[in-house]
């Protein structure tokens, strides 16, 4: 695979951490396997477009296989991995996060809310197949997502209960985001709300596929919170770089519109804190977030290369 | 109570099934203690309207406690109850039901979707709160009805998940019967469609409200292939009845537009058969339920009761 596919998939090795090829290099490899996996996981869980009715299982596939990061399944398969936990066991659940994930990405497009015609270079959801086929692709994805979870024969019965509940706190507290995100679109957003909005809006899912990998690995007590703590930070992490490349990154390279949250008066760190305070900030999180990371040594050589990874992103 | 309480609630006798009072008295007063129940419930696991947001909750509370017959609770707790069950396990997976049924409702009730200004007498969520905070709150009901199940401590967490499984899939099924009828609309509607719409729209959630209750209680074999089949031909039934009261009744009494599904030329009963045959089709799914039901005897008296409601309701 060239440049012009990682690039496309969001995984071009940022020029700024080449001081540690190496490892970037096997991040590239990693997402690229991880993106491999979960396409297959994914096929296999949702039903085929031949399936009736056509237009709602066409719709979920359109916003589920149009590549992306998929920065949460890697983060949850990472984890896991650093405990020892088995693939297989690893694939659907990371698959019900990015499930999760792409039900809010589709419902957050409409027109009722942001109102954004292209996501991951491509259509928006009900650009392609219209409102109520969105709407209804959404609702269908989360209910998989949770309806794939119960269904792990592998995991324990105990232990899928928790990744469910884990999974529906952190689906409830995605959607408080957003609704506080539209609630303070067009006034001078306050540094408390700010925090407030995304630790819901993208923290908490992140920050659940990091422990979820961690729990399928069997890790507990001290080296469970290292990990909950960890991916908290890169929640944060992630949204300050998200939001700066929304400001400094092109339609194009993003594959989505950009420079909509300085039009729209959205609460971000830059609009808040000012590009150089906020590239400041996402430092700190940066740094933060290796802390914990140092307390799960020797197990986190890939989940720190993807923490300089985001810190670094180009898109 | 007066009668206007037990109308408002769609709870009304209905005259024609005045041949067994008793009977039907008692089940008004199961439906009482039911709501009663339900609603203490819904309260304890809601956030109250002071959390933030505001917005979100009060959007969920509202379409949430804006009565209905909660006839999906209702059938849970009494099929539960037929195989002794405690009330105390049964309430939360009832609630699980009942929010993920008034989901369902906001949803479908959108402009995009069937575009309805009245819904259980009052406004529909999105003209009262806007269509951002009813999308969201919709999928906030989702979220919380798959979480409370795997909440339930007093469950083994093997029947949790299978709980939470077929939750899914009628979840599922609701969302794909929804599309269905979306693109039946305006078109004259074959009878192989008509039945495929509303086992999947109306009929899998029915049938796995009695399941999920007959499962509570520890039914398993032809006990429970017996409340599934009663679960399906109920469905059905509950179906019929609806688009005949589509008809019959007037707004007011519905708490819903009346006459709607024949200006939209929906994928209904009465449109594709006529009353007459229609109504007939109706006794025949009593009847199959009430076959069903003499598989359980002597434990089926409430349930009995239900299904003569369901026949003969006026709401």
């Amino acid at each position: 695979m060239n440049s012009t596919y990682y690039a496309a998939c969001g995984l071009e090795i940022p020029h700024v951490a080449n001081d540690n090829l190496e490892a970037m290099i096997d991040l590239q490899n990693f997402f690229i396997e991880v993106n491999a996996k979960l396409d297959e996981t994914l096929d296999n869980l949702v039903p085929t477009m031949e399936t009736e009715p056509a237009t709602l299982y066409s719709a979920m596939r359109w916003s589920l296989f149009a590549g992306g990061k998929r920065i949460r399944p890697a983060l949850l398969v990472a984890c896991g991995r650093a405990f020892g936990a088995s693939e297989f066991t690893l694939y659907p659940v990371a698959a019900a996060v990015e499930m999760m994930h792409t039900y809010s990405l589709i419902h957050d497009d409409l027109p009722a809310m942001d109102d954004d015609d292209l996501r991951r270079g491509r259509e928006t959801c009900h650009k392609k197949f219209g409102e109520a086929a969105a709407i209804l692709a959404g609702d269908a994805l989360q209910a998989l997502a949770f309806e794939t979870v119960a269904n792990v024969q592998e995991l324990s019965p105990v232990l899928r209960v928790r990744l469910i509940s884990n999974l529906g706190e952190a689906a409830a507290k995605m959607v408080a985001g957003q609704e506080l995100d539209l609630e303070a679109e067009g006034r001078a957003t306050e540094v408390g709300d700010l925090e407030k909005i995304h630790r819901n809006k993208t923290g908490a899912l992140l920050a659940m596929s990091a422990r979820a990998g961690a729990l399928i690995g069997g890790a507990d007590g001290d080296d469970l919170s290292a990990v909950s703590g960890f991916g908290e930070q890169l929640g944060l992490l992630f949204q300050i770089t998200d939001d700066l490349l929304d400001i400094t990154q092109s339609t194009e390279s993003l594959g989505k519109t950009a420079g909509k949250d300085v039009s729209a008066r959205k609460a971000t760190y830059p609009n808040a804190y000012g590009i150089k305070m906020a590239s400041e900030l996402a430092r700190d999180a940066h740094a933060s977030a290796s802390e914990y990371l140092e307390c799960i040594r020797p197990r986190s050589a890939l989940l720190t290369a993807i923490n300089d990874f985001v810190l670094h992103r180009l898109s």
